[in-house]
């Protein structure tokens, strides 16, 4: 798609052209969830004094993109909320094991097992508290910690990056060490 | 231990002196493996065009030991080794899964299924080849690129290092991300 096809499509009219190669655009963004996204970056953070690291490894699907400042930006300030939050364990909620789910449910219920609330009341505490738990262990769930204000997540942050790239941007994998844990 | 008692064990004589000392920080290696390795550092290596990234992290008992330069050599001298050996999967043999072992035992026998050699032969043969597993995917048991001769294992650096630096020395975990790979 370049300028003259717009521009022959809108008639020549170019904020017509400019309209059309945006709705385009939209458009591509709704396709983009099934490219591949196979390049991108690792990249690491070590907290001053060296006892605890994290390296995170993003997507993208080119290596053009891959070298831009706006997208290295984007890792590190996810390497550095991986850091920042010491419960960070998922990427996102989908990775969480239904186990581990299960195991959470439980866990909620015996906290409320004295507590003579109906059933369904019952439920919808335990939905509240798995979804801060969510909010707490998994990456895209979590308020960005450098925002501040709380309500930008880091879902948003990558969506962002994924509208301002044009390419699809994907949180692969992460790991957090920290000497004295485990 | 200090030298004055030192010098008194060996009646004044200095040299009786300094060869007590060292028998006696034999003696302490042997007990150091009891000794728990709770501090140390985390580190990173991060390959120039960041498609490839290792995080490993190095346990010792104090932090004033994890802030030498001795120390912190070592602990880089293996982020690059894991980077440079793309099979390193496990910090030492009694970390590979007794489920792996006996899959790779069972590859090597279908690779050899034709061969009519005697039974016993053939285990040889596979003990051979599962030695060479280890130097390839266990770190302990590989040996040290940077050195280059092939003669110094990873696991007689980390040695070296436990007597010079006098306290426990222990790889505890690493992983090693790659753009592209799973």
């Amino acid at each position: 798609m370049d300028c003259k096809a717009a521009l022959d499509a809108s008639n020549g009219d170019m904020e017509g052209a400019v309209e059309y190669l945006r709705k385009k655009g939209l458009a591509d963004a709704a396709k983009k969830a099934h490219r591949e996204a196979r390049d991108g970056m690792v990249s690491a953070y070590i907290h001053p004094g060296s006892k605890l690291g994290v390296l995170i490894e993003v997507n993208c699907e080119t290596d053009f993109v891959a070298r831009t400042g706006d997208f290295q930006q984007l890792v590190k300030d996810l390497a550095m909320q991986v850091a920042g939050v010491a419960t960070t364990a998922y990427v996102s909620r989908e990775h969480v094991p239904a186990a581990v789910i299960e195991k959470e449910r439980e866990i909620y219920r015996e906290q409320m097992a004295d507590q003579k609330k109906p059933a369904q009341v019952l439920e919808k505490i335990i939905d509240g508290k798995l979804e801060r738990f969510y909010t707490e262990t998994c990456l895209l769930d979590q308020p960005f910690l450098k925002d501040g204000s709380g309500k930008v997540k880091i879902k948003d942050l990558v969506d962002q990056a994924t509208a301002r790239l044009q390419e699809r941007v994907v949180v692969k994998r992460f790991v957090r060490f920290q000497v004295g844990e485990a």
